[in-house]
């Protein structure tokens, strides 16, 4: 999925929510773990609540990988599910990898060949010839970690050399780098400060945005400096929509939590 | 396994080196690709003929990964292989991982608990609470990426703030982490003459040094600055001994490979 189609996604949808697929055995609803994969039944009933009201899903794969092959399986029978109901759905694995260059370009194959996701997030921290062979894949998107929103986050993007602080030189760098239109960039909606800034050296890029919701996050501040005339955003909550509820009905809640957050963002969209 | 344990295997071999399980399909013997499970014969064969002549086995999870359900298993049958036949070897889990605190565990628990690798490497760019939730397993060992033998490894761990460059803020912060003990660090050995004031920060610390053979490092130079009295090396060399030879010898040509660089070591460490 190109950039100019998701663009087109979140016109049509009045919405760049972005819903974080981290699915944990111990907090899904009860009543699912007798299923044959309890984290695709769950995953598949917030899918069909909340695909009209989300542009992008991000499984963060640290959740899957955590229960070994049985996890992946879980991963696969996702994404498969996405691709083939959901096309016009962007996809995200939020796996934050990068290593030497013929490594990288394994993990490449891996999420964008063998899984098929649109976009794929990774570290910066080894340079350049660690994420340009996520960028040789032209059809998909990389999504470059540059100020995240834990607190340990500015331990050493925060850092600051003569000229700027680290995660405004991996900003600034990356842009530089081969086929960085296919780039986007994290940044944290608990530093919605530094967005006025970040906007000055990636003025167009899409940025994706955890740290909504459960660690503090506010959407108004963040759309204040952030948004662009293409929206230029994804939002994404995770434990905020997909843990509203662990009934029955979790699902149904997600739903409403979504469409919450569609309708603030419709709001923000029609004022662009 | 403990770094007790680890110090008292490079006394009792001889060897610091670490044998980096890096199979690409395209590369291995061809006589194995008819096998059930060409990844795994593989790293068997290639075990049995060297684990005299090592103290680690480094598989790196792209490889495994880019095979998708298939590879993982190849993963979980080698590490298991090792842990039940190998108890004496440190096994390494080469995924470079890092995400927000509860991310993190859910990786741990994933190297550690599920596949039961006593190390894993992390990427230090999201910070202290990124790290940290491996540290919190208190038998298990975390090795931080400080200095990558990759070309772009200096675009940002080459930057310098007014102290001191990025990658010896990360040597000297990450030591002040609850644990720290468990930490070791990657620092490339194409990075000869950086090792000298790296040990002024971490005059202990086990250092995990790629970039022997392959990639132009020299294992001389490393050890005139890195070694320590406890040795304080794992040399890592993945491509210039699996893939040494290519034909039904390919475990025997490993193991000469291997033993080159043992007696290097035996040498080296003789002289301590």
């Amino acid at each position: 999925m190109t950039t100019q189609e998701l663009i087109a996604q979140i016109k049509k949808k009045q919405s760049f929510l972005c819903i974080g697929l981290d699915v944990d055995m111990t907090k899904i609803p009860k009543h699912l773990l007798s299923c044959d994969d309890p984290i695709f039944e769950f995953n598949k009933q917030i899918i069909d609540a909340t695909h009209h009201l989300a542009v992008a899903y991000k499984p963060n794969t640290a959740f899957y990988e955590a229960y070994g092959i049985k996890g992946w399986k879980s991963l696969e029978k996702t994404i498969n599910y996405l691709n083939e109901n959901h096309p016009d759905i962007f996809t995200i694995a939020d796996a934050k990898r990068g290593d030497i260059g013929n490594t990288s370009t394994m993990y490449a194959k891996a999420f964008f060949e063998d899984l098929n996701f649109d976009s794929v997030t990774v570290a910066p921290y080894m340079g350049k010839d660690s994420v340009e062979p996520f960028l040789a894949f032209e059809d998909k998107t990389t999504i470059l970690l540059a100020l995240t929103s834990n607190i340990g986050g500015l331990d050493f993007q925060g850092l600051k050399t003569e000229k700027q602080e680290i995660y405004k030189h991996v900003l600034e760098t990356a842009t530089t780098w081969k086929n960085s239109k296919n780039l986007m960039f994290v940044v944290g909606a608990t530093k919605a400060a530094y967005f006025e800034g970040i906007r000055k050296i990636v003025p167009n890029h899409f940025l994706l945005v955890p740290g909504v919701g459960a660690q503090g996050g506010n959407l108004q501040d963040v759309c204040k400096y952030g948004i662009t005339k293409d929206c230029g955003l994804l939002i994404n909550s995770s434990r905020g929509i997909i843990y509203a509820g662990n009934g029955e009905d979790f699902a149904q809640i997600a739903a409403t939590k979504s469409k919450e957050l569609q309708l603030e963002m419709a709001t923000i969209l029609a004022a662009l």
